[in-house]
């Protein structure tokens, strides 16, 4: 495995596996992995012949009143995960290698990223779907892998591949949980013993909607204030939003038919959490 | 050659061609071609083992008063031309392929692209970004060709891929003019004889401006200030802009110093016309 900073030795190294018409499997992480970009990893290395793996905290998705200087960087860590999971390369550039003076494009999918996560953090989504499109032309994958848990983002760059004719698919796998159901996130490193015992809620609150639709409850606002109202339980939590929406333009569902998306965000203490399940009705 | 429009198709070709090592030279145009987009694809012939020029009208460049509807588009004579040229493959795609229902995409460079024409052509130029993104990525050219005409547009997409850290290169070439000096553009073909006759004007104006400069005036509004008194001999030509900026970052020369870049925009009758020179101090 090789550790490479310099997006220029990057692309030499692509354009080699590209000449020996090897596939290329693609992790994009901010690091600070955990088992939910490692098991995107093993997807990456069981359909591909060469797996890259980028670690860039990328700052252009980080609002100013957000987390940027306290998100865990564990690099020697997370190379060592990497080199455990058979990864070839790992792309880890300098925040000038990647916004050099006067950089100034910016790749944006309005629709898909103005609702949900989108309208607590303003320019996030421009700032992900920004950077992935440069780590796409970098790497060059043939498959990209996205987790579910951050479902809009995969949604977005998806969007942004198609509609770009972008020569490649992205794939978005399960969400790893752990044993108690809370969804895997670098940012669970900052919960208190009394905020992680309240995160469980979440994933409980998402499966309580479930049950409520299962049972026959098709009435979304009931669903969601339900869901409100058990997460009250939680002294640490306060919602964000807690939203049902269509799978495909994540827009609130007027009617429950079909698959949708119950997807919330809240905060446990001072740390942002988010989750999400998709519920066949 | 092949005349291609389906984008899917063109993405197979492609696959071929690089599979193959053949390196790619591609002319993005909007058809109806002259003697500037063939210089252009000479250039690519010149540099390139395939030479790939698209023909798309892109309606998300053009503001809801511009001329859409009718820019011209002589699909047939333009196929001629670039066969005559040695040209391998016409990308040639409708609008629904290009851009299918929801397509929601967009790349901007803002920076370069709000002053100059930008001011007059709000969208304009996220429109020439996107679509020669999108282009970029179905084609992937090693090398694009550009004209110097359309100086910020060139500018633009220069900037996009370098920020995007896209694998290719931007060409520029030289404006090609008319014998009298007329810069070649597929919108001469709207002006009537006498908007024809005071067309020449712009190219004299930019040459009396150098000459200013050269003879010692290095005072700019008085030069943009002589270019505008001369162009009021044509009686059919109104001035939008005439700028002396900085040749990177478009922004307006206080100082002339080293290169600099005269820009102007005028209407001859009903028809906007755009012509610019370098000028070396």
């Amino acid at each position: 495995m090789k550790v490479v900073r310099s997006p220029k030795q990057i692309q030499e190294i692509v354009r080699k596996i590209k000449k020996q018409g090897r596939s290329i499997g693609f992790v994009p992480t901010m690091g600070a992995l955990h088992p939910g970009h490692l098991s995107l990893i093993r997807g990456a290395r069981k359909d591909n012949q060469a797996v890259f793996v980028s670690i860039f905290v990328n700052p252009i998705q980080f609002g100013p009143r957000e987390d940027l200087s306290k998100y865990p960087r564990p690099i020697k860590k997370d190379i060592a995960l990497c080199n455990k999971e058979g990864v070839d390369f790992i792309f880890y550039p300098s925040f000038k290698s990647m916004y050099p003076d006067g950089f100034d494009t910016y790749v944006n999918v309005p629709g898909l990223t103005e609702g949900l996560c989108g309208k607590f953090r303003p320019g996030h989504f421009k700032g992900v779907t920004t950077v992935v499109n440069k780590l796409f032309n970098l790497i060059q994958p043939d498959i990209a892998y996205f987790g579910q848990k951050d479902y809009q983002q995969a949604l977005a760059v998806k969007k942004m591949a198609e509609d770009l004719s972008m020569p490649l698919a992205v794939k978005v796998a399960p969400t790893i949980r752990e044993k108690d159901g809370l969804a895997m996130s670098s940012r669970n490193k900052y919960l208190n013993p009394s905020e992680r015992k309240d995160a469980v809620l979440l994933y409980r609150g998402l499966k309580l909607a479930r049950n409520l639709i299962n049972k026959g409850n098709h009435n979304c606002v009931s669903v969601i204030n339900s869901v409100r109202k058990f997460l009250k339980q939680g002294r640490t939590i306060s919602v964000q939003y807690i939203s049902i929406v269509d799978l495909k333009n994540i827009e609130p569902a007027l009617i429950l038919k079909g698959k949708v998306l119950i997807a919330l965000a809240v905060y446990a203490g001072k740390t942002r959490l988010i989750d999400n399940i998709i519920v066949k009705i």
